[in-house]
């Protein structure tokens, strides 16, 4: 079917490669002249048939929602808009009810793959209403892996974007219990082959995982991890998972302490462990203590 | 070649059965008499040739170390005991010690497979001295899956259970991991279609492991879980997991919390939060408040 | 000085009392006619003479905008409106640039001290520019303990519900960090008399505080807490200080740990620990696992 | 009454001076004669009248378990040894078990007062049966504050040290709740005086406590902790606080996760964040992807 492609960069420009080699027309635009086939949004939307469906692969936050503006105005009743990007979900169902007044429908799309989709297929979460999500159901199908999986439908605007968080927090956790155990073998004095213990429980353990397979990996080209410093980033998922977990009353301790693990890891030092070491030292009763007629009472600890 | 097994239960049974499909010679003591080859721990030593091998897969604890006491006064110099129990890796180098003092080795053997492992091979991570592994390596290639994989030396005596308890560890975190994943969108009013989310991510994404293999598999028997209640046992290496990370000053956050989450599933009422329950209460300036002379004010919160 | 006071229930109506008694001028509004001197906001702004100061103690959310959207109307350039509700510190400062455009100061003000405050004088925190907070200065003076103590001007408009916040997400932490102390002594055998040993420490230790005191106070009532539930409840702020914490990439473990808990207690089952629990079914290769033919292996552990 | 002490540094040389102060006759050995009334300890045994009293005040582990073993033999049966350090309880118990055989009493005291002490008054925190700890008591209401308050017989041996730990436990909890909040105001651009804010709730707040009044005091003299490194040393305590927690099946989040900061902040590097960033490069498929076949997939994220 015909397809409307925002944004051409490695994950959009792969995906419309991936549509493409299954039989799909796909208009793409980008800012960069050397990846677009029109021009301007304008362009593009000219070149579709109505109803249309355009995809938006663009950085999440103001380029996502400028691009959905300037669409809206373009777009006709009827046409549809599905956005790939990282949105959060409550961005999504905004976005949703204001294309509404115009006729225009809403699927947001997660999506997940990275480099190796192109030639392995994506996995995709999308959330929006039935009818929306059938008609574009061809461009799932040919996106998804060639085994049929990895595709969900899974409820109404906001969903997919929902679950594709929910994913990133569940990654995020996985990857720190992992990580814990690795600073755990390589701290004692008893673990002498450390990468040769993950590479044996990729078979027959409970732990094994794609994760699991990417640490071998890594380790194999760096058995200590000496080429690496122990900063991380973090994703707004992470974040969104946290905060949603808290809007829901969700007990979360493993996905926001994997969270804050990350958050510590990028700091040169801990505001936070000054108050710890401001608070020992004035236990001590040292001079500055003497200043003050006040507490009466210093103890120990 | 020749091997002592001692402890024919599910585990040992299989193992026992596993060594013999692939020309093993196992000889078979056991408490229950239906189970076993020899009647006594006596007549096993007196059925094996020295130097011999003896594999010990009884309940971890005082039956391992009961067991291990009466082998020392049994066996000679040269001989070989394989301690492929739950044992603490602490316990491990304890008992080394002493067999060494009669010249008995002493190689730990932590197992995973399950009831699955005489067909389809069990994960072995062993800790010892390398005569002593490679001693007993023909065993533990006929334990390990056909392709070869799933063995690891580890280091020194108690590195196999330490591993063992580690990889424990880490998936208490992966579990929890998806466990709040899951309570996150079942509490949403946005995702529909949970198991088929779960399902979904086993191709293509971050995520993919057989722990989430086997939540797919549990939720297609009980879309929500109404068959369990939310109680979780836990086995003594996650917690030997957190002590050993809080020995070696290891931050372990996300495997305790995970640990933490099962102890409080068995709760019927936390005392805990009675406290905080109490300490709320009195904010409030309620009566008992009244009775007492201090402190002098009561903030609103 | 003259102060409008827009809600009279037990905080509002103790501190306009104190006011009173401290000599200022308090003209009254509620909803509930037999507290209040004046029947409408416009009749209260009538009697204020201009430049007015309007203080709003009214429920947080919805009850608080909608009275600032209807004194925004009334008010005159000049007038200063304080909010003294929980509102979020993000919303003060959208209503904040939405009074100024018709130049209507803006100053919020956390307010800490119960039923108590109207005897011993109320915590006050508060935001807002500098001329504002002089402004209403006469007002916070009369409110705080006689001391002069338990005033701050945090920052700009926004900071006061800020450091109260931040203020109640401490409180949950130290809260916990009882909770978790108490249930520990409570659940070992070698700790006969727990409420003597937080006795104890009210004197000569690190631990003393009021939070100290209240516990002391409660369990003198109830030795065991037999009284109480396990149960509790939380307030917007915890949330929102994790929320926050989140977003400035802060690491909070303990403050969030502290709202998993309550979160936690108010579950009558837990569906993350069903999770767990139906994870630990599947391991065991029981009848359900038969019906599959995938995945191979099922671990033991 | 008569008592020997052994051990008369910072802690144990006040002790003794508060104790004659009050009255009392203190025999004191150190290893270093500057300090000490004797010269050893079958001096000190020598001067004492039986039945004997000893207070033991020497670091913990391998010094106090040395002297308690040669007071074993210097001994006779209905004298007391009272352990005042920072032992394990689980210590205690061994020890007083093997006293028992010759007849000599055990008392275990936790103490806490630091420098301040002598002056102040201690709190002790006692375990050992009711009647050797009558037969100490006039030398315990000589070390606690004149109020009379600060003393508590917690339970039978080890009791005492055992509560001690669990103070400590809560200590770091409430340390790691203020030092959150701060570094949220901190990192905030919206609170412009956390100093001031900080000491405004010394009045009429919930979190008003001995902690905050030595942080108010920390930050009059280094407003932003400009002179310190976020380090943070653990003692012991924190350690067992966690191990025993878990031995009883208790969750500690608050108070594991406040231990946990402090290891994290003695980390030049984490390890646990290498893995953390060698995930996060694997996904990308960079280059040393490209040298493997496996996994098939490499998802974005």
């Amino acid at each position: 079917m015909q397809l409307g492609m925002v944004g051409l960069g490695k994950m959009g420009g792969n995906m419309a490669a991936r549509l493409r080699d299954k039989g799909h027309d796909v208009v793409g635009f980008d800012f960069n002249p050397e990846l677009r086939d029109v021009a301007s949004l304008e362009e593009l939307v000219g070149r579709l048939d109505a109803p249309r469906v355009v995809w938006l692969m663009v950085p999440a936050g103001e380029a996502t929602s400028a691009a959905i503006e300037k669409l809206s105005d373009l777009l006709d009743a009827g046409d549809l808009i599905i956005e790939g990007g990282n949105s959060h979900y409550v961005d999504d169902r905004k976005r949703a009810d204001i294309l509404k007044q115009s006729g225009v429908s809403y699927v947001d799309a997660g999506v997940s793959g990275g480099v190796w989709g192109r030639e392995n297929g994506y996995g995709i979460m999308v959330g929006g209403a039935a009818e929306d999500v059938d008609r574009a159901r061809p461009i799932f199908d040919a996106l998804v892996p060639d085994t049929g999986g990895g595709f969900v439908h899974a409820g109404g605007v906001g969903a997919g974007h929902f679950v594709k968080m929910v994913h990133n927090g569940i990654e995020y956790g996985m990857m720190q219990a992992f990580a814990e155990g690795y600073e755990l073998m390589a701290a004692s004095d008893i673990v002498d082959d450390v990468p040769g213990t993950f590479d044996s429980w990729r078979e027959g353990t409970v732990v094994r995982s794609w994760l699991l397979d990417l640490l071998v990996r890594a380790l194999k080209g760096d058995p200590e991890l000496e080429e690496l410093r122990g900063y991380a980033q973090d994703s707004g998922e992470g974040r969104w998972t946290v905060q949603a977990a808290v809007d829901h009353a969700v007990p979360a301790p493993v996905i926001s302490s994997a969270l804050f693990a990350r958050f510590a890891s990028r700091q040169e030092d801990s505001p936070a462990m000054k108050v710890i070491a401001a608070l020992r030292n004035q236990f001590g009763g040292h001079a500055v203590a003497k200043t003050t007629d006040d507490p009466a009472r210093t103890p120990r600890s």
